[in-house]
């Protein structure tokens, strides 16, 4: 049988989050005994499959850092050789292996030029432990999939810590409380995942739009989907959809809306009604409701991984080892 | 004959551009009077159309500034209302209209929180002039074709000049001198460019790689080449593609590769190779030789506008006014 390996891991994903959950306060308080103080911004590195991660650091960090937050360049450190005063920044470094070459050289970069560096991994012996102030792991076991899920919500687990480390006081927004049991829900609910699979079995391209931070869970669900498939799926600002002139662009190709359970959600209605106007196939999932905004975006990433398991399954690709990857990542 | 305006406008660039790098000096003492100081960094806050103009803008100013730079994210100002201290902080926003509703209330709310903010746009009049601390210009004349051209190198020659104000000593890199002639050099030489696009006519997918300053000018050709075509262009870092598993998506696209006659092109070469032993379909589009690299990357986005435009007029669109553009233009 195939996607055994994928459904296997995703199905630890309560437990590798409660775990998470558990480690949050000593987390936060380890985070806060090395901020820079004052502190003059947050910037997350990343690259490949911890990027969406990032996206979603970014947004949390300015939310309750109430300082800017981005998102690193590592060219400009690697190719560049960048002369940069980082003084009074937090960088966060997102590498699963902890040994991607350029993650570490830009690590050691950004620490030389004053930087606090944080590193997030699913390696708590690689490398990026030399190259840090402080560690925090996924802790989320092996994974042997091709496509990354439970380290991806254990990456965003620890960014929600990380992020209520930021302000004073934590606030009910910061908790992970609810995460186990919401991704649980979703995962023993498969079933409108199934029968949109079942629908979309046919697509060649898909739309991903979110906003805020369920933006990060559209583009991490395009970047599954599109991993475990080969369909062209994009995530793209729900404003941009909205208002841009590339939406027609996309004006053939099916909608999939993501709502964050949040302020954002309102630009998500405005295009539900435009594409019911236009009669174009439009589709949501349901994430359990009444969850704080952060913990509700991660289950969403939970359903878009269901999702593309039951596409990939609906269109008889093995999602553990896609034939269109895994030959390339041999060669490269 | 269709591609009239797109055509016409293009051909305005060297002519526009020369304006802008006549400027320059006074451009560069005006961002000199208003800059912070001590700068904590500087963010770039574009929508749409300007958001390739940022990325380069982002690499250049970090590059010259010797702070850390990022981009904006507008919801969390007018969704979320975040309540963030900006002080010390350069924000940079690109509107070509100078009327877009979120980038003016972010304008002011960024502001609002301590930021200097400084407007580049088309229409000196428009409503962004009054949420700024300084407006530059880019004097490109009316746009009235869909596909932007000249106000989108108008806008990355003005960054040229804005980032050039953020260190001390502008230096051989940060002139424009070379600009406008290298601009007209690509117009008066489509050859290549056409031969490509009967080569490419029936494309139904395309990826476009650059890294570094070159990454924003692949990032606006597939968006030029998805605007006028309806072809599923995607920009992507070249370090993405060479080392991430979802370069295998791709595997059956052809690639275009966009140098930047600078440090980050070693990774092109690498590409090269890489796909030339795959036999994968590749291609490169000349650029006049011995240009610094931020003029280099402008007249690559020429040369990107000059590959859309080309291809529309091999498949038949009319580049002025794509079908699949102007009608949903119109109900948005």
């Amino acid at each position: 049988m195939t996607g055994q390996l994928m459904a296997a891991e995703m199905a630890e994903q309560p437990e590798v989050l409660a775990r998470v959950r558990a480690r949050a306060a000593a987390d936060a308080t380890a985070v806060r005994a090395v901020l820079p103080s004052p502190l003059a911004g947050v910037v997350f590195l990343a690259r490949g499959s911890s990027d969406n991660a990032a996206v979603f650091g970014r947004y949390l960090a300015e939310l309750r850092a109430g300082r800017p937050a981005g998102l690193a360049a590592p060219s400009l450190y690697t190719r560049y050789h960048a002369s940069v005063d980082w003084h009074g920044y937090l960088v966060v470094a997102l590498s699963q292996s902890g040994a991607t070459p350029e993650i570490i050289s830009t690590c050691r970069a950004v620490r030389a030029g004053g930087a606090v560096v944080l590193g997030i991994t699913n390696e708590p012996m690689s490398p990026l432990a030399d190259a840090v102030d402080l560690l925090l792991g996924t802790d989320a076991g092996p994974e042997r999939a091709v496509p990354a899920t439970k380290t991806v919500t254990a990456q965003l687990a620890v960014l929600g810590t990380v992020t209520s480390a930021l302000r004073a006081a934590p606030g009910p927004d910061g908790t992970l409380d609810g995460l186990p049991g919401a991704v649980a829900a979703v995962l023993g609910d498969p079933g409108p995942v199934r029968r949109l699979a079942g629908q979309w079995r046919e697509l060649d391209r898909l739309v991903v739009a979110g906003r805020g931070l369920a933006y990060a869970a559209a583009l991490e669900t395009a970047l599954k989907v599109k991993e475990t498939t080969g369909i062209l799926a994009e995530g793209i600002s729900t404003a941009d959809l909205l208002h841009g002139p590339i939406a027609a662009v996309y004006a053939g190709a099916p909608v999939l809306l993501v709502d964050g359970g949040g302020p954002a959600d309102t630009d998500l209605e405005e295009l539900r009604a435009l594409l019911a106007s236009r009669q174009a196939r439009a589709a949501s999932l349901p994430v359990p409701p009444g969850l704080p905004e952060a913990v509700h975006v991660i289950a969403a990433v939970t359903r878009g991984q269901q999702l593309a398991y039951e596409l990939a399954r609906a269109r008889h690709v093995d999602p553990d080892a896609p034939a269109h990857l895994s030959k390339v990542t041999a060669t490269t």
